[in-house]
Parts: C-alpha cells; structure tokens; sequence
C-alpha cells in the first residue's frame, strides 16, 4: 500500500485528491499497488468535506508516520514548503511538486538530499501545467544536445495577449476581465510582470544544461507595456505578440530571458492561444519538438503531480537520477544578444529614426496617424539602447523572434 | 560498459550510431557508464565505412556474445526482425526498436518475454520518429483515462496534402515530387493507402487501452482519391484536409480508424503542416495535450532509438511494465459512429442531394461550375452509405472532423 499526504488543501492539493480518487483503480494496476491518501495538512478547517477526517494542522504527524511513503507538496512558495520538503526527503519519504517558486529557488539542493536518502523530488507540475515536460526532458530526449527551449509558459498572459490579439482591447481591460474570470491574481504581478515564466524558464534551463540557472540572472520584461496600439502594427505585420520564456546555448553560455516578442505566422509557437501553453525544445539530434496543452488549472495540474507519485510509487526505494547540479552556470549578457526590434515613434520623428536607425522600412496604420513603427536590422541590445538614447519619440518597442 | 549491437545499417541504423558517436560523452554522463557500438549486422558490406570492422552477417556472433546488452533492431519489416528480436530478447538482451510493422504485429508478445527476462522491449521510435510519444504515454500520462488519441502521423503524406492546400497541384504531381525528393517510395501503397498511418495508431491505441488493437480491424483509407478540386472546397470553408489516424473509447469500445478528413482552424492539428507529425492525446483530468515535430527522418528517429537505448542502460537488469496485454481489444464497427459528411456532386444533382440529405446549404466554387459540394448533418457511416446509394452523381466524400 503506498501512503500520500498531500500538503496544501487548495485549488491543487484538492485536484490531486480527485485524481487520484477518480481513476484509482487504473493507477493502482499501473502501480501494481494500493493507493491511499492518508492525510491533508492544511492550516484551515474544511467542515463537511469527505477529507474533513484526513485533515492534520500539524505537519509532524506526516513527518513522523512512517507509513508516509510520498508527500505532494502543493502549497506554493519558498516557505514553509521548502522547510516542509527538505524535512520529508530526510525522513525518507519521495516528495513531489507543483511549486515552482521553491524548484526554482533550491532545487538543486533538494534534488541531492533525494538522491542521498535514495528517494526522488519530482516537479513534472511545476512548469507547463498538465503538459509532460520534466519527464521528456529527463527520460525521452535524454540524448540530444539541448540548444534552445522557447516557450510560452503562462496561460494568464497568453490569454490576456490572445484576447487584445481579437478583440481589439486595451490592457487594462483584459486585466479586469481575466481577475474576474479568475485567471488573474488581485495582485497580478507574478503573470503579467513575467516572474511565474521566469521560475519556469529557470527550471527547464537548469535541466537544460545540468547546472543551477539562478532566475535571478534571468532578464524579466512582462506585459505591461504592450498596448492595443501594438496589436494593430502586429495585424499588418500578419504577426503575433507573445510572451516568451527563452534559454539558449550560445558557445557554452546560457542566454535566458522572458519578454515579450513579436513573432510570425510561421513559428510554431503562433497559434498558441488562450490559456494553452507550449514549449518549444530545439536538439542537435532531433530539430524541434513542441509540446502543447493546458499549461495550469486544477485537474491538469494535479494530474502532473499524480503521475509524479506514480513514478516515486513505481521506484520507492529507488533514486532516478535527474542532471541539475548546484553548480551555478554562466550566463550570457542579454546587452551582448542580437536580434531584430519593432519600434513605434511619433509621426514627426522620421528624420530622427532615419539618423539613428538607418533607412527602415515605415508601416503605417490608418488609424494610428499620429505615430509609425519600423522594424530594425538585427543588432545587439546594447547597440539598440544607444541608439534609442540617441532619438527623441519613441512610444514603444517590442523584441522580434525570426 | 554498454554494448550496443545494430541490426541493419540502413537510414535508421545508420543514423543511432551517429547519434551515438556524436553526443557520446553526454549519453555517458546521463547513463553513468560508457556506451560502445559493437557490431552492426547487414547483408551488405560497406567498404571504408567507419564501421566496416564491426560489421557481421550472422546474428548469431550478436545472440551469443554475453557482451551486448542491447540490441538495436532498425530493420522494419516483420521477418526476420521478429526472430532476430525474440532470440535476442530470450538471450536476456534489451531490444530497442523503430519497426512500426513489427511492433504493431507482435508488440504485445516481446513484451511479455522481455518481461519474463527481465529486460526491456522499447519502441519510442516507432511512432512519430523523433517525437516523444511512447514514454510520456507509459509514465507521463499514466494517472489518465485517455480517451481519445488523433494525430497526424505520416509525414510524406501530410507533406503531399500541405502541397496540394498550398500550390493547387493535383494528387499525381505532387506524389512525383514527393517521390523525387526521397520522401515517397517508388511503390507509395504504406504511405499514400494509409497502412503506415495504421500501424502507429494500432500501437498508440493498444497502449491507450492496455490490451491489443489488432491493425487489421482499423478501418483504414488513404489519400489517393483527394483531388485539388477537393482543396479549393476546403479553401472556400476555411479548412484543411489532413489524414487523420484516430482512436475514440466508446463506452468500453475502441472506435479506430484512418482516413482523410476536414478540419477547421480551431482544430489542433489544423496548422501541422509538410512532414511534421502532431499526436493529440485526450484524458479525462487533463483535458487536451499535444505532442509536434518531425515524424520522421533519419536523426530524429535515431535519437529516439538512443533514448530507449539510455533507458534500457539505466535498467539493464530490472522490466519497467508496461501496460499491453495480448488479449484482444473489442472494436467498434465504424459503420455506426456518426460525423458530418463532406460531399461533392454534379451540378446536375441538387434535387437528387436534397431528396436523399435533406436541405443542405450548397456550397459553389466558381472555378468548379459543373459541379457544388455541401456538408450532411451528423448521420452514421451506415446512414450515409445508404443514402449515398440511393443517389446518382456522387464526385467524392471527405469526413469532417468536429
């Protein structure tokens, strides 16, 4: 019989008591073992619920039970989650996750204590929701030099850009209607900010390349300054803004960063939409593969954090290596980085762009008579930050993925 | 030490020892072991090829050498790749595969005797080549009922049909151009007559449901009646036609079949466009996930060779089960489930379309005047094949996908 506790009684720690409750019969055969969920440990009460008698306040109890053979963390933050995790793996216990922040930020670190008290901490739910992602990443494209992951990551923002996309909005009122459809936080910052892509990049980076990718040294740009104008500059252009979190090698060095960036009809990541995500894995080997899905939301979540404590079920005394070492690697400079840029400047300041920017091609928008934008040749972003400083006018600029 | 023997040094076989060679200090670091391509068995002889040293024409020098742990099978076809695979499997080698045919014909067997033997029969390669596929179904999505599983999974003829949508040119054409290009065989019948397409969804599908679909019950239809006329029609509508290979639970029963079909643009697979390949998984926690990129080619489909492979090393002496018994699985009969109907007739035929389907909207293209086209409402395949009989001037069908 294996023994769960899950740690977290909210949108996902309940999902993951539905799954496995709803399909407990295939995982048992899958496990080829009995599957219980013997404690909830939250700080609340949840009077008439069927797991009202499962509900522990103190974390001890699960700590201390040695019939406990996996705990699912689904608390969210670095604390107590990281205190609560670091305790259960010393305890013996397999631990899996949907935390990105605490992944992220001491996931390395826990990795190591796993492999040491031969169990494992699995974080398949941390990035891409219900998408398989992790397990590709460490189990399937286990040959392949990875040179490049690109990815949309957050399904709040992509369904905020989807809508202004189609709807003509302005951000503010995208904003307002995804609080309320409950998509987006009173405090939105983590989604539109950048920061929930950022930890998911870091993660998928630090698998990338085997050592600890600091989210720190990540450069983070969000949404915020993207406006309805832009879309109708990215309707003529027959493109798509998207945030995008991107890693790649370049000549052993890793360039991350998440931004928002104009993108074509052609790349494979256009017709994401809505809440979708995908992510984008380029090898040496294989060229691209993308794998695409709800990227959050209860059940899918939970169902990645499920097939998590299947695979500690299946190896419970068992170690599966995972490459993440707490090494620290090397990043590029984003300032040294080329790439091509969409500007939008004030209708009188052509002269100016001419001077600063060369001869760009002007697009113009009949219902935007007071400015034009351009796109850029391909130079670094420290050259294009010097030439910025050089010109008077400028409303706006978006990063152009080729 | 691993070592790793090749059956067959053709484009596949060819390609897992470049990706051997290529990335080998990566595959050692993730195995924890050195890797060494042995032998490689073929017929031919390769004069100042790399590998002509270990090239052998008997399998026995492999069957017998305690050495070899793992056994590449990179021949296609059923014999003697069938043979060759349960010996090596009986001599307690793994045997990782990309042969679809085999697979599909035998899959359930080998993987009992690998079970018995305590090693591993893998086959990430067999569908959609370079795309992870067979592992995320076996330890991604295990906590899923799937319920449905649609794909494009055939590259040449995905690539023939992106053609014919793109440039208007007719079936003939482009399956010259195809051939010319090395995408098509000289004799196309496993491509264009859909049996390839079979084949992996007979695979995907006996996973899906834990027992065996036996590809000769899948009801299975090529492309080779798609005109270019049938494209300025799906133009018109706004659609694509893609060959579809699909596989539904309903009610207990596997409805599976192959066939070409018209999808809309909200479809999933709508902008899986040339050779690329695109699996849609359906489960009932996580709603849809989608898996993309090349369904094919040499490298691609060798590195998923050497995933397996990998897989294999990290498990030399332990059978990760896998959930696909020989008891056969009870099929639906296609000519009871209902979809919409795409169909062309003569221009004549209106009065004989309305009397048999009702008051279709009639749908003209102008280059087309001898003719019009319309979609039936849902009806059964029987219903339709009925109906279908009871009128003159039928030019062509094409089901609709929802």
């Amino acid at each position: 019989m294996v023994k769960v506790a899950v740690l977290g009684y909210g949108n996902i720690g309940s999902g993951v008591v539905t799954v496995i409750q709803e399909n407990q019969a295939l995982i048992e055969k899958k496990i080829d073992n009995e599957i219980e969920v013997k404690y909830v440990l939250d700080l609340r009460d949840f009077p008439g619920d069927p797991m009202e008698k499962k509900l522990v306040h103190d974390v001890n109890v699960i700590l201390e039970d040695p019939e406990i053979n996996i705990v699912c963390e689904t608390m969210g933050g670095v604390e107590p989650a990281y205190t609560f995790s670091k305790k259960a793996l010393l305890a013996g216990k397999s631990v899996c996750t949907s935390n990105k922040e605490l992944v992220a930020a001491h996931g390395a670190e826990l990795l190591e204590i796993a492999g040491k008290q031969n169990v494992n901490y699995m974080f398949e739910a941390s990035v891409g929701g219900g998408i398989p992602i992790i397990r590709p990443l460490n189990n399937s494209l286990t040959p392949e030099k990875i040179e490049a992951i690109t990815g949309i990551m957050n399904g709040t923002t992509n369904y905020m850009l989807t809508k202004m996309a189609k709807e003509g909005c302005s951000y503010e009122d995208v904003l307002k209607e995804a609080q309320e459809k409950g998509y987006a936080e009173k405090n939105p910052a983590a989604d539109v900010e950048g920061y929930d892509a950022c930890r998911k990049i870091a993660i998928l980076s630090s698998l990338m390349c085997g050592k600890t990718v600091d989210y720190n040294d990540i450069y983070t740009e969000g949404i915020t300054k993207i406006t309805d104008k832009d879309f109708k500059y990215a309707k003529e252009l027959g493109m798509s803004i998207k945030l995008l979190a991107m890693s790649k090698d370049v000549d052993g060095e890793l360039l991350a960063m998440v931004a928002p960036f104009m993108i074509s009809e052609t790349h494979p990541l256009f017709a994401v939409n809505d809440v979708f995500n995908g992510i984008l894995v380029h090898g040496n080997m294989l060229d691209d593969a993308m794998f695409y899905g709800r990227g959050a939301g209860k059940l899918p979540t939970a169902s990645a954090v499920v097939s998590d404590v299947m695979e500690c079920a299946r190896n419970l005394h068992h170690n599966l290596r995972v490459y993440w070492s707490d090494e620290k690697m090397t990043m590029k400079n984003v300032s040294d980085t080329s790439k091509r840029f969409f500007v939008r400047m004030k209708a009188d300041a052509f002269a100016s762009a001419r001077s600063a920017f060369g001869m760009p091609e002007k697009i113009v928008v009949p219902e935007l008579p007071d400015e034009f934008a351009f796109i850029t040749n391909v130079m670094t972003e420290k050259e294009y930050r010097q030439r910025e400083q050089s010109v008077d006018g400028i409303l706006g600029m978006i990063r152009v993925e080729a």
